[in-house]
């Protein structure tokens, strides 16, 4: 019996390194100016995707979430360490048809489609509200390092809409991108702990799949770093294997998105490349 | 015997509130451009106050002085909470030649003479540093009101420099200013516990001297939030009233600065506003 190769060996105990992406970005065969900045930068930006009604509305179901006592231990409502305050809604797509609308109508499944160069499913979606004031941080990481090595996404073919319900200045805590970064794979050291995910969801200083600090700053000085502001209703897209993270909010100003990743139907999930159990539905729809 | 009236009540036990400053934020006739928008916003900036060569100097005496094992315990040396990185060096200017020398050059104490319509001298120096990845936050405050309430200083005649000894950059830990807020006094509830200022100095979430998050966010409409950018070696000046903050910093690049605040020589420190013992010399010089 032959044994597959894995292209995205990760979780290592030995010295982890930086290598080159195998496969493409971009899955298709188009070539128009955004599809061509996303194959290059990692991400495009698209203001106005929502219009100023449906963002009202996806915002009332935070709070309608949040406040509903039926889901007060609901596992895919994640809240702050040490508060009741929504941190993530899970599910976010199936559990609001509010929310489901305002995908359909921004326009994030026809792009993926392009980008991905087939039909494509809900792999994980999620609500996020960084209150103000207390907003914690997500560290620099790889989303597409953490699904390989706990969900088993076998390969990058995978992007992430995130569809601003606030404005996004630059004092918010917004999306922070490495440009470029999604050409490589940058491999994480440590063993997966089981069941890891119910601490990195609630902590803001994750110490699994988190590149070193030396990967990060060498590609900071080779790749930049962009800070992505833009209006209540934008839209952005990035590659599932871009270098990102944003900072802490102590603004006055809430920061809240609608985050779905779309997955092409053709990069099944296969078992876990950490060797971990499956991660519950809500993270990884198969 | 007459009472003296405290202009500047603060940590109330009743519900705060937001007075009008009843002292001048310029305090000589002095009224070129520089001074006229200290006076409207509170805060001034200058490119290349220092040099290369003597931004270079200062940061190395941060890690002489931080590497100093005779130092290793020494209460004005405060440290990240958990860690050894330095977070700041108090009476830097004492400690060291090469700072008090860069401070001399910089231009800071005229222009503090020229706001404070007097002598000045230093009240509080301190080299603060906040690492790259894991730079903790300080949240929103007037240095003024704990200098009042923890220090005894009557009015608030003094300002402070802060020169950058790194780039600031909007994505690591800038500082944020509320232009104009200078003009009010904000009081914050809560009594002030005997030697909080231990806490206070490591503490990212103080919760003494500290504005409610409604004053914050009323302040913030009316006034907004400038976001203070700018090369290494460029100083800035703001009042010591003006309400400030500056947040986390998770990128890869270090914040430097030097702080120095300047006092009038006519506004001589009285016993502590909030009734506590005196802080130590290395907080408020007499």
């Amino acid at each position: 019996m032959a044994l597959a190769v894995d292209d995205y060996v990760t979780r290592v105990t030995t010295t982890p390194t930086i290598i080159d992406r195998p496969d493409p970005v971009v899955w298709s065969r188009a070539d128009d100016p955004e599809i061509q900045r996303f194959a290059e930068f990692g991400y495009v930006q698209r203001q106005g995707a929502l219009d100023a009604g449906r963002v009202d509305a996806c915002l009332e179901e935070v709070h309608r979430i949040g406040a509903d006592s039926t889901m007060a231990t609901y596992p895919r409502v994640i809240r702050e360490a040490g508060s009741d305050a929504v941190r993530s809604i899970f599910d976010v797509h199936i559990l609001s048809e509010v929310v489901q609308e305002a995908v359909e109508y921004s326009g994030a499944i026809e792009l993926a489609r392009e980008i991905l160069g087939s039909d494509v499913y809900v792999h994980q979606s999620r609500l996020n509200y960084k209150p103000g004031f207390a907003g914690g941080a997500f560290y620099w990481h790889s989303d597409f390092e953490t699904w390989h090595a706990e969900d088993g996404m076998p390969r990058p073919r995978a992007c992430s809409a995130s569809l601003a319900l606030t404005r996004n200045e630059v004092y918010n805590g917004p999306l922070m991108i490495m440009p470029g970064t999604q050409k490589y794979f940058v491999q994480c050291a440590g063993e997966t702990p089981e069941a890891y995910y119910e601490e990195s969801l609630v902590s803001t200083a994750p110490t699994i799949g988190v590149p070193s600090e030396g990967h990060i700053a060498e590609l900071y000085r080779s790749h930049g770093l962009d800070v992505l502001t833009g209006g209540a209703g934008s839209m952005t897209m990035f590659d599932c294997n871009t270098l990102h993270a944003s900072g802490g909010n102590i603004s006055p100003v809430p920061r809240a998105n609608v985050f779905v990743v779309f997955n092409s139907v053709e990069n099944e999930l296969a078992s876990p490349f950490a060797g971990t159990p499956r991660r519950p539905d809500f993270l990884a729809r198969r």
